[in-house]
This record gives C-alpha cells, sequence and structure tokens, in this order.
C-alpha cells in the first residue's frame, strides 16, 4: 500500500461503519458479509463489533472466483434447490433480530460469461428463500449497512489507466475513504453535520406531499404518481428497536416510493448498471399505467428483459432517489460500476419492492396486501437504475394541478 | 514468494489433494475447510473439484483472528449453544455423502491465553454436536483428507530465524511440498510407490495379529494389549461406497487401535502437542487396565488434565500407530507444531476415540456398543501425541508369549 496511513484509516473506517452504520450496542448479535480479499478490513469490523459490546459476529465470507465457478459448474438442480439448513440460518438470524453489514468488493464482471438463463434461476431461487429476510430488512425491522471495500477486480475495473493492480487498489480506497468522510478530522461528526443537510430537504418533501413527480430530460419524460401518505427518508433511519443506523455507506440520496400503480412516460439511464456480475447500460424503459410496457438496453438487453418480465413485481418501480449532480460522487467524474457508488451520483429509481417505511407506518402494515394497497410495489427484487444527469429537471405536481420546480439542471432547486 | 515456480506447485499439490487425496468423483459434494488467507489455494482446489465432476463444493472458511476473538468475547452460553441451522448444515452433508477436505495452516499459538475452562466447554458443546459426523467420519462412511498449507503465524512459528515473514511462508510451503511429494515428476505416481511401501509393513502385522505391543525407551515402559481381529492400516483407505482416499496428506504412519481396556505402564511424549491452539509439552501418562490414572505436563499441564479427565472416553487410547524415526519429516529436524507432520515424525498414540476400522468389520457394526464390546474405545474426542524417538524399542508379543522385535532404536526391524 502506498496510500498515505493506510491501516490508520482502514480503522477509522471499520470504527465508522460499526458506530454510525449499523450502530452496534451491548448483546447484538451482527451478521458481516465480505470478501475473502478483505480479511484485514473483516478483522478490524470484528474487533470494533465486540468492543460496542456485540455478542455474537457471525461471517459470511464469500469469493468472486467461487462463486463463478459454482455458477458454471453446479447442476442447475443444485443451484435451484436452496437447502434447510440457509433457512434455519436465516431464522438464527432472524430470531437474534441481528444486524446485517454487507461490505461489498466484488469484480463487477465477475459473472459475466455464465448462461444468463441458470443465473437468473439460480438467482430467482434464492430470492424466493431469502424472502422473509428482504421483507424484513425492507421493513427496517433490524438494523443494515451496505458499504464498500476496494476489491483489485473492481478497482482495475474501476481505474484501467493505473500503473499497477496496487495502485488501482489504492486509488479505489482513497475514494471510499472521501466519499465516507475518512479523512475529516471528526469522520463521525462530519457524518451528523452530513445527515442533517439531507434530512432538511426530506423534511421539505414530506411537508408538500408532492401528488406525482414529473421527469424531464433528453430520452426521458416520465411522470410518478406518489402514494398517499409516501415518507420521504434520507441517511438515517430507525429499526423496529428503535435504534439508528445508516443503511448506505456512502450515502447522497432523498428516496421514497412511487405509487406503483402510476408511472407513465419513459425514461432513460445516465451510467452503466452492474446487476448479478453483468454490466447493463443504456436501458430505456416505457411505462403505462405504472407497468413497463417495453424494455432495451444497448448492453445486456437479455439480462435486463429477464429481471423485468422473469420476476414478480419486477414490471413496477418500488423507489424514486434524489440526488444532486453536483453530489461528491458525481463530480469525481468516475463511473463505479457499483450501484452503491453509482446510485449516489445520480438521480434513480428501483424495479422491484418498496421499503415498507416508504408510505407512514408502513412498517406496521403487517401484510403485503396492505402495502400494494397503500401503493408499494411488492418484488422479489430490487434493483436501482440511474437517470440523473445535469440537464435533468424535475417538478413536483401539487394536488391542486401547482407546478413547483425541485430539481433544475441536476441540482437542488428548493 | 521467491520460492522458484510456486503457482506451478501449488496447482500440482491442489490435483494431487483432489485426485490422489479426497479423490473427488462425479457427482461428489465436498465440504472444504480452509483460512480466508489460503484463497489462491482455495480457488485451485475448487476448479480441480469440479473439474473431476464434483457437483457442489461447500466452503468452510476460517481465521485465526476472528475465531479468537469470539472465544475472548462470545458469552459462554451462545459458544455451549451449537444453533440448529448447524446440525442441519451437518446433516445435509451426511445425506450427500459429502467428501471433507480440511487444509489446515492455523497459528498454533492462536488461543493461547484464552480461558482454558471457555475454551474447553466451547470444545466440547461443538465436538457434542458434529458427533455423527465425526462417527462417521471415523467409520470411513465417506472420503476425508486432512493436509496442509502455510499460514504466515505457523510458519514463523516453525522458523523463528527466518528474515522475513515471507521468507518463514517459503520455507514451510517448501517442507509441505517436499513431504507430499510434490516437486517428484510425476507426484500422483510418486504417492502409489510411497503408499505400497507403508502397506506391506501393515500386511505383515495383520498377518501376526500380536496379541501385546511393549514399548521401551527413556521415560517409557508401556504394554498395550491389542483387540481380537485388530486392523493395522495405512495411507489409503476405502470408503463405505468402495471409493480410495488418503485421509492424511503427508502420511508416513501404520496404525491401528489398542484394546482400550488393556494399557499398563508409563510414556513420555517426545515432541510438543499443539491442541485447541496450546502447546503441551512433557507430557507423562501412567496407565492401570487401560485408564489413564495420572497425567502431567511441563507445559500445558492443566489444559491436558481438562483434556483427559472432563470429555467422555479421554482416559483411554483409540489409537496406535507406528512410523520410523528416519521418515523425511523427522529427518528433517523440524518441530511442526502441527500434529498432520508431527505425528509422522514419530510413533505416537492418541487419546480418545478409535476409528471403527481398526477392527475387522468394525465399520458396520452399527452401534457404538458393539465396538466398545471388540475393544475400541468410544469418546467426543480424538487426540494424537508423540511417543517416539531413535532410542525407542517396540515388541510384538504373540498370544503364545513369544517376543518379536517390530522396531529397534526407533526403526522398523520386521
Amino acid at each position: 500500500m502506498v496510500l498515505p496511513n493506510f491501516k490508520e484509516n482502514l480503522a477509522k473506517y471499520a470504527k465508522l461503519l460499526i458506530s454510525n452504520g449499523i450502530n452496534v450496542q451491548e448483546g447484538h448479535t451482527v451478521v458481516l458479509s465480505i470478501d475473502v480479499d478483505q480479511a484485514e478490513l473483516a478483522r478490524l469490523l470484528v474487533k470494533e463489533a465486540y468492543a460496542h459490546g456485540a455478542h455474537e459476529v457471525i461471517l459470511q465470507w464469500a469469493d468472486d472466483v467461487i462463486k463463478r465457478e459454482n455458477m458454471l459448474h453446479m447442476p442447475l438442480e443444485r443451484l435451484e434447490t436452496v437447502p434447510d439448513y440457509r433457512i434455519a440460518e436465516m431464522n438464527y438470524w432472524m430470531d437474534k433480530k441481528a444486524s446485517r453489514l454487507g461490505v461489498r468488493s466484488a469484480d463487477p464482471d465477475a459473472l459475466a460469461g455464465v448462461d444468463a438463463d441458470k443465473l437468473a434461476k439460480a438467482t430467482r431461487a434464492m430470492s424466493l428463500a431469502y424472502k422473509p429476510l428482504s421483507i424484513a430488512t425492507q421493513a427496517n425491522k433490524v438494523s443494515w449497512t451496505v458499504a464498500a471495500a476496494a476489491g483489485t477486480a473492481w478497482a482495475k475495473k474501476v481505474f484501467p489507466n493505473a500503473a499497477s493492480d496496487e495502485e488501482a487498489v489504492d486509488l479505489l480506497w482513497d475514494q471510499i475513504f472521501k466519499t465516507c468522510r475518512v479523512y475529516e478530522e471528526d469522520p463521525v461528526a462530519a457524518w451528523k453535520a452530513h445527515e442533517e443537510t439531507l434530512s432538511a430537504k426530506a423534511k421539505i418533501l414530506n411537508e408538500e406531499q408532492f401528488d406525482a413527480l414529473h421527469y424531464t430530460a433528453p430520452g426521458t419524460d416520465l411522470t410518478l404518481g406518489m402514494p398517499k401518505n409516501h415518507v420521504w427518508e434520507s441517511a438515517g433511519s430507525l429499526n423496529a428497536q428503535g435504534e439508528y443506523f445508516i443503511a448506505n455507506m456512502p450515502t447522497e440520496e432523498v428516496f421514497s416510493a412511487p405509487d406503483y400503480r402510476r408511472a407513465d412516460g419513459y425514461v432513460t439511464s445516465t451510467k452503466p448498471l452492474s446487476y448479478n456480475g453483468n454490466i447493463i447500460e443504456g436501458i430505456k424503459v416505457t411505462f403505462k399505467d405504472g407497468e413497463i410496457i417495453d424494455v432495451t438496453a444497448e448492453k445486456g438487453d437479455e439480462v435486463m428483459k429477464k429481471l423485468v418480465f422473469e420476476n414478480t413485481g419486477a414490471r413496477s418501480l418500488g423507489e424514486v432517489a434524489l440526488v444532486p449532480d453536483k453530489s461528491p460522487i458525481s463530480q469525481s467524474g468516475i463511473t463505479f460500476f457499483n450501484t452503491l457508488f453509482d446510485e449516489n451520483a445520480s438521480n434513480h429509481l428501483a424495479i422491484g419492492a418498496a421499503y415498507a417505511t416508504s408510505v407512514k407506518g408502513g412498517e406496521n402494515f403487517g401484510s403485503e396486501e396492505a402495502l400494494k394497497e397503500a401503493g408499494l410495489n411488492r418484488s422479489d427484487v430490487h434493483v436501482d437504475f440511474m437517470i440523473g444527469s445535469n440537464q435533468m429537471n424535475v417538478d413536483g405536481i401539487r394536488a391542486d394541478g401547482t407546478v413547483v420546480p425541485i430539481f433544475r439542471n441536476g441540482d437542488w432547486a428548493i
């Protein structure tokens, strides 16, 4: 590592993820998903978690190469049959109200070339098996944080002109530390200030309670109805136990859910989407009465069509998020090929499930039907795609038809 | 890595473990236990396993630092309660007749300083929970192989005078490759020749069917009764499906089980024992009518006493193994602080469970009682300790009292 003070900064980052991110408290159970190549960070996270009073830290190690080997060589029947012990394991996590910390460093191209149909079927089987967990997570029943680490293959993809693998990894760590405010003298305080800025925007939008949003940009003219009593959220959330956590680090977004029955028009993606190891670019989606009636992609067309048309609830939207084009990630000019970063560089929408918390009290509705009735989409998937640019305008439309500018030229207008 | 051709040799080693070791066949399920620091070897093993037709390779990643953190900070109640999903996972392996490949690279001192009582209780809870699996393994119901990889902390312990961590790791890999015959032009053929040498000794001992063995050396005068129809085994074994595998790589031993009811005298260990992260040295054990009536150790006395007196069946022996002092590992003069290597440098005994295969047909006896009746010890533990030296003589005593020299001055006499 040539990055100055790497070890100190990695330790500060681990502390930030444990204390500000999943906010570990005495007696907590923590499930940490991380790549084997990030063992140094994993050890720091485990030590911090126990130092904060955790009673158990469960490791879920992953590896790109081995995942690819499994996808290539395991018979489909094995991939589609999720063993009982995996379900029992999930139930143990839920029983212990385990916090979930996911550290993502995977090669965005790790699964490129794997048979798309096999991959889709395997992914769907896993999504179905883990549905209770994803429902609980999306309703913030437990604390969860998604963060990043600089994997070598990913770093080389983001910085293809770096002089060496080591330099690419250093450059990516530098971006992760920057966007997560690790270089600030007091990262914990810097995060608090950032959270306040975002929540001020959310407060205005929550008071306005727009009936609809209207997006215009080159290739985009889309109107999204908003549910009654919708809630705009930002960085921080409260879990069912009343504990504060931050779901994404870094984060720049203010987000809610559109009414899944009310989307009309068309929208064009502005950044690549990394989905299941595939890169999808130049997505064009057309909606009518809330449903996707046509979808094409310049790259990854087949994978994109399978995502939309072969998953329950994937023909409608579950999230709408506002991110100024001036966000540090966008200004870096870097395409990260990783949703955690790229979604924070750009306004985006998500195909699939809405967060239950996107309507007032939704986390306590108790049934899928009640959530749907309130306008929240239900699905086995949740995939963000980026639509923002410095040419995008967004208007809020009040129930009386008044138009209020929210974004002008890619930046906040309220 | 400064070791010449490291990548080529690592690939040859992976091939040897998969083809000669657990001998992967079309349709097999493989469980691979390995440290996260050995990810490079893990990827090679997974690729080889699928290339040999495996249908699923399940990774069980481990890490010394995280294991130590768990032992230090998890409440005892959590450590002692093995969750249901772990049992379900074990049942899945047994159901699939999964082969088990364990690659050991752990720091022998990883758990030093952890409260001995807490460690003993946690280890016992795991042993009890995994008892069905260890019974199935010891009866060769499935194929299993234990092998090694050069972990940094372990390498530094074996080679404390190495100029750098990298040099220590290189020196240890060099020993692993040497003792596993990876440097031979045709490692697969070299293994076959080695197996034949060992099985010739086993054949003589099986024909003799000695009634007892008598060990003498400085600090040792021990007589072990042998069960009727005992079986001496060496490198290779057949699993219940009739598939050939090698349980230990490297291996130099010819082994059977003594009658657990017939041990009298005393024996002194000649090499350090690495047990649960503790180093135990200078062990003296006294037997009467098969039972340990006294045990002391110059180092690790408390851990040794807990092992013997607080585990079911740990007061009797389950294995007797003959290894010439001239074996390559012994001749290297290196103490490996790792049973896989140190037991292959020396005659040894095991406290605890016998392998069911150590009496004729034992793998099909079906009940613990039948095995005990045949003289095979049953226990939740199986811990080897080393007793051989170039001053050790071993006699075989026939039923008619005739004495036949088996070992003289630490080498084969038959």
